[in-house]
């Protein structure tokens, strides 16, 4: 039975939004998880070595997987805040495009030779950087255009299955431990909950409502729900 | 009279357009060059010392500037092909962003205190990945888009003069030495003359037909002229 079963390979399977979506698709998709640290949910784990250059580190991820993956989910990320005024700029950028531009090329690249056809593959933008200028948080602003830039590009299909979809993903606040701590005075309902996401996502890589191919979802939660509103 | 001639920055004055640039300025502009080697057209340099970390090398840049500046040009840049089914794709991109997005961000940065008021930023993006994706030259794609987003959000004036213009310019082939040695039998009058772009944009920095902050300028050549195309 195994061998039918819908393969998921999930990139950041052990961050918040990647826990969700190892838990939500485990139900019934082979799980591997691609992160620094194990998730023990998953049926498989790759664990990268932080230390290795990042070609190196996606080498080593490629030895281990096997066949093909009918759904490729980037869920890594992280966010830092501070204007172009701060000195430390420069060591933003580079941080927070290896947090959240490098998963999605990783992710990108995996798929160029190891994406089923009518794959899915599922990037992490930002609903903020996506639709307006975001001068004070501008590390994260030029992570998450290059990472929109990516999916633009990769959505040509020129190296992937001409029957794949790559939709992204835009989150407002997610409602993770640490956005809680950031933002304690804010109203968490309105936050997008992250079981909602992978259960969207999950849907999506089903052949339910899939997105067309190059799509980008702001993700709306409307009485808990999570709506995606297409841009 | 030294003190009342207007004075430029130019970040990659060593480089093929950056050269043009401080040829052009020099005439009537005190004009400083930023890059890793001298370019003895100038009145001054700053050389940076590759091995050090950007962030350092921006800081020592910064101790050597005095004064404010009227124009604040980043004219460096590289170049790499390949799609995102390399291995190498990380390499590169992580390679180009120091070539064509840090460059811009130092710009942004410096600007940020030693700007003019009625102070013009230039910074260099690229026609080709301003109007569509790009798939076969993935790293410089989305470094090039990573400095569009730059442009808008440094064009807020959240953190330089109010009165300030930046203009980005979109360049499709210039004409450069390397250009000619990769595409020797292309047709070289319809690429652009690098002191023809540096004609355009010292027009600018003196007023005269300046663009809109925020603006976008494909710079088209016709008829051996630059004609800026804002888009």
């Amino acid at each position: 039975m195994m061998n039918l079963m819908r393969r998921a390979l999930v990139i950041g399977g052990s961050g918040a939004l990647g826990r969700s979506m190892v838990e939500i698709f485990r139900d019934s998709w082979e799980v591997t998880s691609v992160d620094l640290r194990e998730n023990s949910s998953a049926h498989k784990n790759i664990i990268l070595n932080e230390l290795q250059k990042i070609d190196d580190q996606c080498e080593s991820c490629k030895r281990e997987l096997t066949g093909k993956y009918d759904a490729i989910l980037c869920v890594a990320g992280g966010f830092a805040g501070g204007s172009i005024s701060e000195p430390e700029v420069f060591s933003k950028i580079q941080h927070l495009m290896k947090l959240n531009l490098f998963p999605c090329v990783m992710a990108g690249h995996i798929a160029t030779q190891f994406l089923a056809e009518e794959g899915l593959i599922v990037l992490t933008g930002a609903a903020a950087c996506f639709k307006d200028t975001t001068p004070g948080i501008i590390a994260y602003a030029l992570s998450k255009t290059a990472t929109h830039s990516l999916a633009l590009n990769l959505a040509t299909r020129q190296d992937i299955p001409a029957t794949s979809t790559v939709a992204t993903i835009l989150p407002e606040v997610i409602d993770t431990p640490s956005n809680r701590d950031a933002m304690p005075n804010a109203d968490f309902s309105k936050w997008a909950n992250p079981r909602s996401i992978a259960a969207l996502v999950k849907m999506w890589a089903e052949g339910v409502n899939r997105p067309e191919n190059g799509s980008f979802a702001v993700l709306k939660t409307v009485n808990g729900q999570i709506v995606p509103e297409f841009v």
